[in-house]
């Protein structure tokens, strides 16, 4: 893995960073291809909207575009970008400095691989017993306090579970450790509500957005358990791993169908695309 | 301020350190007396639990009293000893490496000013807007996903005040963001009950156990505002700050009493002493 620190190759933060002793930060994955970070604006503008959550100074935009394009061009392949700001330190104590200064942290690796069945058939995942407990004013934002979601990754060691769903207190389902989930129900796309938990994603953005460009019914609304199982089709995204349908979700299968194929086939990116239009 | 990492003088930490990357790890921070952490039993149990909480190796203990002797010797006057573990890390993503390493973290630093006026008079107060929202399985332990302490801290910069209360979203009052508060009614003492969020000071146990010892009665309840405003006495712990009366929350003015008095008296560390039994 190469990586910058505030533009600098370093593999190091200091001790008093902030987002070290506290989890006070940001930080954003993207996909990169062919050299490009894609979705680069969308990214930015969820980045945004976490520094200002959080009453922190919006990021440096210019710097973090210098700082990957710098770390991108050396990818041969498919490569993952993980840019992370971390309030710097000065002094002990929850209490912020008075001039809050950034660091920047670029890190870049080779993408996973994508089993091209992944795609075709879909993945196998499971219910978390962990709960996305609700904290409004952090919804939907890619903060560095994470432990809810590595406590639910931590309650499986099966390689061959992909993913795990968790749900809030009150049973509504929130999305994945890492992904966002959509069902199709009598071909209407639903999507759970990113309100008081659970993370905004940028392929979700551009989901919602394609929906509309094809003419797919859309949804943001409440989804229990019961709702996923009795789906016609269910579909998780990640901005890594693109569009993949689940084929096991607990003990009962789903196919794929023709919303998520049309979905795979409209949404860009360096995916395995399966061929057929529908099951 | 001097600081170890796995034993050795260091002051960085990996970029791929899963403390940094999301959080993950625990911390206690100790008062250090004439060479002596205080209250160390307490803060190891805490620690133990804390890492049991989230899934994690038993804190290495003998190693970190390796660690604080090391630093706590070179200390001329009190000093502040902060611990902290974190997951070391292992390949990218949420999921914990197959085997987890720790990584300790020692750091020391001079203590912080005790104005004797503080502990005889008492301080400033104020109520958070922000909400400690429950998260019943991390309730009480110190991990590393701090930003609603730094949130609400985030609220005030008048250095006339010293603490800011947070309640639950049902109006139940949990805490300071780095300390715990005690009521006396009625001759009784009440504190917040730690259940479903907040934090389990060293010192609030150190306080029960005392309770009990000077025959004070004592009740881990639920406590309103309101609650708080109509209290007789009103005190603030921490294990660095010792135990300080509120003299003024919000617009109302409080006076230490006899309750406040004997426990001040009762409780041995380095604080200023007020001479008084009662007002």
């Amino acid at each position: 893995m190469l990586s910058l620190v505030d533009g600098e190759p370093a593999t190091e933060v200091p001790l008093d960073d902030r987002g070290l002793q506290y989890g006070e930060g940001v930080f954003e994955t993207l996909l990169v291809d062919a050299g490009e970070p894609l979705a680069w604006d969308l990214h930015m503008a969820r980045m945004t909207r976490g520094c200002q959550a959080l009453g922190l100074p919006d990021p440096p935009l210019a710097a973090l575009h210098r700082d990957a394009l710098g770390l991108c061009g050396a990818q041969d392949g498919p490569a993952v970008l993980k840019l992370t700001l971390t309030v710097q330190g000065a002094g002990r104590g929850y209490a912020r400095p008075a001039s809050v200064a950034w660091r920047r942290i670029a890190q870049v690796a080779p993408a996973p691989e994508w089993p091209a069945a992944d795609y075709e058939r879909g993945i196998r995942v499971r219910w978390c017993r962990q709960l996305w407990f609700p904290e409004p004013g952090l919804a939907g934002i890619k903060h560095l306090n994470r432990m809810t979601q590595v406590l639910a990754r931590a309650e499986w060691d099966d390689p061959g579970i992909a993913e795990g769903l968790l749900r809030d207190p009150a049973g509504a389902v929130i999305g994945g450790t890492m992904s966002n989930l959509f069902a199709v129900c009598n071909e209407t796309l639903l999507t759970p509500l990113i309100r008081n938990c659970g993370m905004a994603g940028t392929l979700r953005a551009r989901i919602m957005a394609c929906a509309g460009e094809l003419g797919i019914p859309l949804r943001e609304t409440m989804l229990s358990a019961t709702d996923c199982h009795r789906a016609d089709e269910l579909l998780l995204c990640n901005a890594v791993r693109g569009i993949r349908p689940i084929r096991i979700l607990g003990r009962q299968s789903f196919s794929a169908g023709s919303v998520t194929r049309a979905l795979q086939a409209a949404i860009a990116g360096p995916w395995p695309r399966p061929a057929s239009g529908a099951e």
